[in-house]
């Protein structure tokens, strides 16, 4: 191999991605106003280098006038209707959208009308027929659009891929990845919550939670799924709208990993991402929410260490990522055509639960949005 | 919950199987001299209580001969065929059975005429079929038959199961289990071994490793497997013939708990079982070698407990277990019936990665069984 565990890692949290050349600041107008970017986003911004927060948008005059008082940095609080007017167009540079996953698309396709960058919200939409629109609309209106896998600017997770690509694990063979959570109890106690709405959420676990492991397993690979597996079960009548309650699933990669996921929206918090390969073995644990500290443990011959690192906040990190990108006028990754292959993956995983089988991951549909995109 | 943690676990290596009123040693006889035996289980059993070997069994009279030099007690060196017929019968009690899986059934069947107790490894032999006739000569015979399942009297697994029935992480939701080795690398280093040849293993990797999350989890758990699916990859033209090399299945339990398993015969050795409940969780890793160490983490609410304890000897455990049923005249367990749960379900898992569908198991088969064998 061509570097030691130990050179790859120095300097865990490192911003491999941001250059010297970084400067200004991307205004940004947040499309929906729940817990998430009350609590997280807003806050995630004002504390990075090359954000701030200028407008904010809610269902009612009121609710966003209030919201102002988030951030000093917030000038105007819109409707949903006054942002699609174009009303105070001129005062953000980027949206930031975060509804449930069935409305990204009529205010992605407005702020690409208004020639603006989007950082959309993870899944991409509710179906993967929405998601493909969505995609259309930001490459018609050539506006970078970026996806809020906040995992991918997670350094642990940076880490991992570049051991993985170092081949300090030598080759990967499988994955396990688990993502659960008690959402009624714990963090959103409402039954009419959107998540339990298939129209708004195209499905609870899978789609909110499943896709953790999903797509950081992806990105640490650097591989694309080809094939899944799974069965759903529900036990709380609330999730029966949405079929998904308890999900497991087995990913197939293209370069041969085999990856086995779970998923619930009613268990324990925990998260895991493990890696093992033919020469070692790396594990994230806790692995995916923002605010419980991740772990790393890189195995290795006879050896393990455990790397102990300053904790970031996720979303501030992903925000000056994506702003560092747009000040420099280079693409953000992860683009509408990376999120498209995990609706699609998705998309097979609902298929294959319901009907009991293997499903290939649908590639050519990929193939077909990226014609109509181009 | 009835206990608390602390509790339960309280005397972690403690033989919870062992009454006070145990007494006496029983003789037993090795059928089968590879490194299993010499390494493990011969000086595990010399470090007994209640077992002593005194009959080894091989193919040539040289081997056997050279054998009875490995402990002290061992009085008689037998080929298989003085083994057939009866030579020495008198010089044990119990016979261990550890040979290539699909030749197990015919020193059981002469083990069952002689009249003496089994200890058979696991899995009970190379197909559903054979194994079913196995069971169904010890139950003819009316001889007590174990399954070598080590796992089932390891320390941490049985304190994991304690746990989960004092519903200390309330219901299990998911598990997940994992075990790898580097077969051909690292353990018998030698292309033409009877694992890679499917007439005496029926499969390399669900039937040697993939067995100890499947069966763990089933103890564990208290559960039994209903619904698989799976998929099986080859890299190594030695593994061609056997067709799984690498694996993931996942297993639905009678109890709705959701399994998702890897298991590879050609990956850094590694191994780890993880019950995720609706209250907490609990983790066992490393969890399958016998000369690991085993760890053992438990975490509910916000707490987490690391669990340092002393370190068995799984085969000694096992042996003693085995015998203390014995001499107490008390059905050993895990018995054939329980052993044959995993054939079926095996059986399963290489149907469903052949079909690329979810497989249901068997249980009518295990009904005929037991009708056959009572």
């Amino acid at each position: 191999m061509s570097s030691t565990p130990t050179d790859v890692v120095e300097d865990f949290t490192r911003r491999d991605w941001q250059g010297d050349d970084v400067a200004g600041t991307v205004r940004v107008a947040m499309i929906g106003l729940g817990w998430w970017t009350r609590d997280e986003a807003i806050p995630a911004v004002e504390a990075s280098e090359f954000c701030e927060t200028t407008v904010v948008v809610s269902s009612s005059k009121e609710k966003a006038e209030g919201a102002t008082a988030l951030a000093d940095s917030i000038t105007h609080g819109l409707t949903y209707d006054e942002f699609h007017e174009g009303v105070a167009a001129d005062a953000y540079d980027a949206v930031y959208v975060v509804t449930p996953n069935g409305l990204h698309l009529p205010y992605v396709e407005t702020a690409a009308e208004l020639g603006k960058a989007v950082l959309c919200e993870k899944p991409l939409e509710a179906s993967v027929e929405r998601a493909e629109k969505l995609v259309a609309a930001c490459d018609r209106a050539d506006v970078p659009l970026m996806v809020a896998y906040r995992m991918q600017t997670e350094p642990a997770v940076r880490r991992a891929r570049e051991l993985v690509e170092a081949g300090v694990i030598g080759d990967p063979v499988f994955v396990h990845g688990h993502m659960s959570q008690r959402l009624l109890d714990e963090v959103v106690p409402d039954p009419d919550q959107w998540r339990l709405d298939p129209e708004l959420s195209g499905g609870a676990t899978v789609m909110d939670i499943g896709l953790y492991p999903l797509n950081t397993a992806r990105f640490v690979l650097d591989a694309d799924p080809v094939r899944v597996r799974a069965t759903a079960r529900v036990d709380d009548e609330a999730f029966a709208a949405v079929g998904d309650e308890h999900v497991s699933f087995g990913v197939d990669f293209d370069d041969g990993t085999l990856a086995v996921c779970t998923a619930s929206q009613s268990a324990y918090q925990s998260s895991h991402l493990r890696v093992t390969g033919t020469e070692g073995e790396l594990e994230i644990e806790p692995a995916f929410y923002n605010r419980q500290k991740r772990g790393f443990r890189l195995s290795w011959g006879d050896q393990s260490a455990d790397y102990d690192f300053e904790q970031v906040n996720q979303m501030t990190e992903e925000f000056d990522y994506f702003a560092s990108r747009l000040l420099t006028g280079t693409d953000p990754a992860p683009d509408g055509q990376h999120a498209l292959v995990d609706m699609r993956a998705m998309d097979a995983i609902y298929a294959a639960a319901e009907r009991g089988t293997d499903v290939a991951v649908d590639v050519d549909a990929g193939t077909d949005a990226d014609a109509d995109g181009t």
